[in-house]
């Protein structure tokens, strides 16, 4: 599935581990790796030593290595990492004029997206271990603690399951909930919350993410109808997963059943975002995109609603796209848990 | 001194810091500040509340952010963050076809380089914490432990003395210190080892970054003699400073007393870089950097000495640009200190 052969600029981050392995950090001395040529253009501090199948070239402090790469393309365009530094860019289009420059999500959206067995088998373990954290957090008394404390332990139970990197930890409780990148505070749980967990991070390199949302003693009413909503939502969502339907009809699916309850403004959302050697990539589930499905492809389903001032619901499991349709690599129950 | 009326385009990132003090994650989602029509472009999911001289305007997954600033570009031509991602430069030079992007760095290297009083100060407390740490490292047995465990003790005595955040432990020993970048590993330090410490992180938000080498028992004439020579060249290095000498010049220094002393080939990288929001900034003092110095400029000095397969040496002081000259804010003693 590599493009070797293909026409890229990988700068440091998660393309550049894909072709090399390589983890190098992102400065302002330029690390470019060239394809086709297969050349990696690296600071001298940096240099990794002998590569198999590639050329390394070193630069050194007081070189101009945007010359040095400008060299090195044959190509008339090439694509360049998503999270490459706008100032390396500019001046590989200044040192390049005669070379185009394109976005890699916008014009290789599939580099990545579509997943080997073995990467499948690295994420669907990384979501076990995220199911193991949220089996364990139910156990937990959330009562009289604070959105802090609860998101210390789900830390902790994700690096007891084998992170090693934890990239979020929301814990989203009562009105908090209404926000979905809701920042941890020093609010403390309370009998009667709604509460948002969010978490994920890297396990041997590949992302985890799962969202279940849990109530502190019973839910009233009204809070169930809307939790129901929101699992009816993912469920249906899930269910139209197959190859060859567009990204968006997975979001559109999501969204007609919350908008047929009523609830349409409260979705605020795309619902979901590919996931692998980071925790959001291309395939995005998200009106406007039509890129279809193809199996291999691994992606949140995390449709939510949320009530200003009130009170919050999201259910995301990741799930990929088999010949048939899709498996969910998040297997935990659904249903609202009651929490102490 | 922040230029509110220059025409900026500001990503996630120091920059963002200086001018808004926001920390938001820098994604695939846009979140950029465009000056000066003060306007701050936010994924509705990041919506970070009303902010006091700036409007913020909002967008939707599945709206067109690019069009949307692409709207808003009233100047000819902008300066963007030198972090700011290509996918998003690249989709704004689409949307603004006749707006031309610049970086930051060639541009307005001036932009966060000269620091007002309160940042030398906080720059100045960053500092006197790792000289705590370097003074309270030496009375730490070396011998018979591994870099790594050195290097955990350093962080720990860096977030004692109040970093929030600890970027870089580099305790390279023996012949790892002939690698500036030496990634800590597994050695076990040993009678005889010359051992480069070059540690760091923020504090309060402000980098420290501070190098000092260090012998286990005594060094042998040969080590001591490359050690000099280092250190001659750091305080040559230091003397030069004074507003209206040129970056390079600095560089130049430091390097003509390592060249004539016949170790030109093993100073392998630029005689220091800028601090303040991050640990790496301009002003650069390399070869071809003209930019003239500044009252208030911060930058390291840390000329170098690498002996592939045996030893390296390194003496590193972040200092500032005053009316006649340049201030230490590292100020530990810089002879070569015996650890047991």
């Amino acid at each position: 599935m590599k493009a070797l052969d293909d026409a890229l600029l990988i700068t440091p981050g998660p393309d550049l581990v894909y072709f090399t392995g390589l983890r190098p950090p992102m400065t302002e001395r330029l690390t470019m790796l060239i394809l086709p040529a297969r050349v990696l253009v690296v600071p001298a501090l940096e240099h990794p030593g002998d590569l198999p199948g590639l050329e390394v070239v070193a630069w050194h402090d007081g070189d101009d290595p945007y010359a040095l790469v400008a060299e090195l393309l044959r190509e008339p365009a090439y694509a360049i990492s998503d999270s490459a530094w706008a100032m390396h860019l500019i001046a590989l289009q200044q040192a390049a004029p005669h070379v185009r420059f394109t976005s890699m999500t916008a014009t290789r959206p599939l580099l990545r997206a579509v997943k080997s067995e073995a990467e499948v088998a690295l994420l669907a373990a990384a979501a076990a271990a995220a199911d193991a954290t949220y089996e364990q957090i139910l156990s937990v008394r959330f009562r009289g603690r604070t959105e802090v404390r609860i998101a210390a332990e789900l830390s902790d139970l994700l690096q007891q399951h084998g992170h090693e990197q934890v990239d979020f930890t929301i814990v989203a409780s009562g009105p908090n909930g209404a926000d979905p990148h809701h920042h941890i505070g020093d609010r403390v749980l309370t009998e009667g919350d709604m509460v948002v967990l969010d978490f994920g991070g890297l396990k041997d390199g590949y992302g985890s993410d799962t969202s279940r949302t849990v109530h502190v003693g019973q839910p009233s009413e009204e809070e169930q109808q809307v939790f129901d909503i929101v699992r009816t939502a993912q469920q249906a969502a899930f269910e139209a997963v197959r190859p060859g339907v567009a990204c968006q009809e997975i979001d559109r699916v999501a969204r007609g059943i919350i908008e047929d309850a009523g609830y349409g403004q409260f979705f605020i959302h795309r619902t979901g975002h590919g996931i692998g050697l980071t925790t959001h990539e291309p395939p995005y589930l998200v009106r406007g995109e039509q890129q279809p499905l193809v199996p291999g492809m691994c992606f949140s389903i995390e449709p939510g609603i949320y009530l200003p001032g009130r009170f919050g619901v999201r259910i995301e499991d990741i799930v990929t796209v088999t010949e048939t349709g899709g498996r969910r690599l998040n297997t935990t129950d659904h249903g609202l848990a009651i929490v102490s």
